[in-house]
């Protein structure tokens, strides 16, 4: 075979092999596939998420947060270590270019100790989240990033997860942080960005908020300050189970009755917000950590009852994610009507690049998780109005002498922003009128013999059925009045 | 370490991990890196970017093409062999989660052919191009698909290339293409494209076309059939060695005497393009697909002729990229004034779709190199009139009493789609101040005891430092009728 290395860039091999070879070698007949827990888009699912995307961005922006974007490999020792031993288990890993074997003796390979290779055959890996390639980039460049740093990354990420329902291995995440700014103004921003992008998109949210101090403050007061994590676990079972039963699960896992006699005020906290807060301020008045936390809530909540915000906030003594990250607010978005889990969360954290040695560093940043909004929006039908074709006008195509009359058509709608297009081949009606059909596209013009003659065209709309004759030069106004306004047209 | 599997989706690890722990695992010293040959985009770098790729949008959706995405992993049966032997070896493999090894027996290993080794343990690889997984996507959803099925598609893709100036191995391509279809206002409309792209962003440049049938009919001329791949590449070199060298170089390949001085006319021709194109016909009236390669040019280059397009098209017999997909017309976009290669290229196949079992589908299709016209543009000074920063005003920051009235004025801004914050600490003025300048934030409103006195905002243009006060009520129109439009803002 002849392979001369060529051309690089575009769309083609980087090498030449003749049409024969080329397909001689790779003739397949079965249906091909693509690997589990990935997903084709369709162009009718590409317009819905890109309809998200560009209500998220726009939020984004107005708030004046800037888009970064970093590589899909990062390698293996920037990830490594940061989302815990299972999450070392999830990471894609990708092989070594050529003799990956090469620092590898007969020993290390008969040994099989495959953990251990991986890291050998393998120096890079895919992003499992934005979070940890952001640290690694403020900490790179920290030197030209003006602080404080609003950046937003809207960008894929891979998890070796086992794929079920909701759960896929390539899914998109969309993250707004502020970092190097430890005011609790930016608390407050990102639950107005979070107010504002859901009320676009149409979708009624519960914003959840709690602060990691006054889990800390809680865990101190029972004396079981190494306990946290069992504590919020159970804590979060109460609505299920009710306090009994996770009374009865912290004993069995060894909380003594002391700790959880004292546990119980903090369950059954109830009342506003305010209310909320003083009961808590009494409990924890001997906890530094916890009254931090308290006034840390009190703060933000007064902000958010200050101003014109007005959306449903709610202080949750339960919300424990991210534990491993946050040392300050928590935050998680839940959509009041399709019970899907969390469409947004995230919080402060006070040492996120602390990891890759640049210390005290303060941030905040939440999450949008596109996929389940997706969900959420597809169950609602919030996509209804939303076209499924961008194309607003289809010309029919009636063959070789009428082609340059559509061609000029074409021109005018397209000079006019109108989406639209010729039928490449001049094939029935029929068979065009059913090709716009399926594409949902509203109007057809039709340009034949006698429009020509005439210079004039005829404009069938298709809902109705309704044809109009008009001439050749003013015909474009009919749209620009009558054409649909699309979502799709600003994205 | 306790570790709970709790949440999956966001932001943060889906285990627990005791902060202490957690930093304690994880404390790097030395800078982190990223894998070579891959980038991190700025935001200033991100801002230049998406004003291409929106402009690229924006087009390829006004002519009604429409967006689809695959994964970035296919399944390496899906890869391997589309790209010749040298692509094969540029594929990123992913290592196969859990035990990689368990396939494999001692002495397979120990055989170390790393060859066969690696697609034991891999089954995925990165995407390599948009066009073997746009083929693959064709017919696994060829149901669903409306055909003629014109598709935009604008992802990164992957390749373990030696990475070097202007060549990485992550790079983004933005593909178009009508499949399904064999007319030449396919072509046409494909031209139309480029130009009003290229228009659109400034770069002026010079669009080749040429047709595979033509190379295929001028080998067949000479006798030579099998040759044309040492023939093009050797035409290709004209501009540089001159037809002297060409020739020699062509009969050290061993290409007959009798086959070099048939070719002259060839090398040799010259005048308009219809001038061209006539003594094409002359030479190649025995060759059938010659004939038909000379047909098709004749209508394209009629199409471009007869209608509105004004650019610079130009007939290139030494165009012979992609021959191995290519079976119509190939094109190729260079830029007038950046001698860098191709900027977009793509061409017509007909039978794309075939190695994957789904015979006789006809597409063209073109890509645009995003990475190039970057640098194309960069080179140009193209984005001068591109805002380092979409955001338009900052209010400074003077402390908790100011800060609700503060944020009153924010709202007003925000509420007006006026991309704006508010300074999140109350820092010294003049850190305030350069944080502004750094961030090129045109206006800076500031809001202290007197003002809110006089329930006035003050605003600062930092290209003047000229000052005015204005009523709270009012002052947001001086934004309305003083905002500089940002190109951002449409993006």
């Amino acid at each position: 075979m002849v392979v001369v290395n060529y051309f690089h860039y575009f769309r083609f091999p980087v090498t030449f092999i003749l049409l024969s070879d080329y397909l001689a070698n790779n003739i397949m007949t079965s249906k091909p596939t693509i690997p589990k827990g990935t997903r084709d888009f369709s162009t009718a699912e590409m317009l819905k998420r890109e309809y998200i995307f560009e209500n998220i961005k726009q939020v984004f922006r107005l708030y004046s947060f800037q888009p970064i974007e970093t590589p899909a490999m990062e390698n293996l020792s920037t990830l490594l270590g940061k989302y815990g031993e299972e999450g070392d288990k999830l990471l894609f890993r990708i092989l070594n270019s050529g003799d990956f074997l090469s620092s590898l003796n007969d020993d290390d390979l008969l040994k099989r100790e495959y953990g251990k290779l991986s890291s050998r055959i393998c120096e890079k890996g895919l992003r499992y989240d934005l979070t940890v390639p952001f640290a690694r980039y403020v900490v790179q460049h920290r030197d030209e990033i003006v602080f404080p740093f609003k950046r937003y990354q809207m960008q894929p990420v891979w998890r070796a997860d086992r794929p079920q329902k909701g759960r896929y291995r390539e899914f998109f995440q969309c993250d707004v942080d502020v970092i190097g700014s430890d005011s609790l103004l930016n608390e407050y921003e990102l639950i107005k960005i979070i107010d504002e992008i859901f009320k676009k998109l149409g979708i009624s949210t519960v914003i959840k908020i709690n602060n990691r101090k006054v889990l800390a403050g809680i865990a101190e007061y029972i004396g079981e300050a190494d306990r946290i994590i069992d504590i919020t676990v159970a804590i979060d079972k109460i609505d299920k189970i009710g306090i009994g039963s996770v009374n009865s699960e912290l004993s069995s896992k060894g909380l003594p009755d002391k700790a959880i006699s004292g546990l119980q005020p903090f369950l059954e906290l109830n009342g506003s917000t305010s209310e909320k807060l003083a009961k808590l301020g009494k409990l924890l008045s001997e906890s530094e950590t916890g009254m931090k936390g308290i006034t840390e809530l009190g703060t933000l909540f007064g902000y958010i009852e200050n101003t014109s915000l007005k959306c449903d906030v709610e202080l949750d003594l339960t919300l424990a994610r991210g534990l491993n990250y946050y040392t300050g607010a928590i935050i998680e978005v839940k959509s009041k009507d399709v019970p899907i889990g969390s469409i947004c969360g995230g919080g402060r954290y006070d040492n996120l690049t602390g990891v890759f040695g640049m210390e005290g560093v303060s941030g905040v940043g939440i999450s949008f998780g596109a996929d389940r909004i997706y969900d959420v929006m597809n169950q609602l039908n919030l996509f209804d109005d939303l076209k499924g074709s961008a194309t607003e006008v289809l010309i029919a195509n009636f063959g070789e002498i009428e082609t340059d009359y559509a061609l000029k058509i074409l021109d005018q709608l397209h000079g006019l922003n109108i989406k639209s297009e010729l039928y490449p081949d001049p094939a029935k009606l029929k068979k065009q009128f059913s090709y716009a059909d399926a594409k949902k596209i509203p109007f057809i013009i039709i340009a034949g013999e006698d429009e020509i003659l005439k210079n004039s065209v005829t404009i069938k709309t298709m809902s109705t059925g309704e044809q109009k004759n008009l001439p050749l030069d003013e015909f474009s106004t009919f749209f620009l009045s009558d054409t649909p306004k699309s979502p799709n047209g600003n994205i």
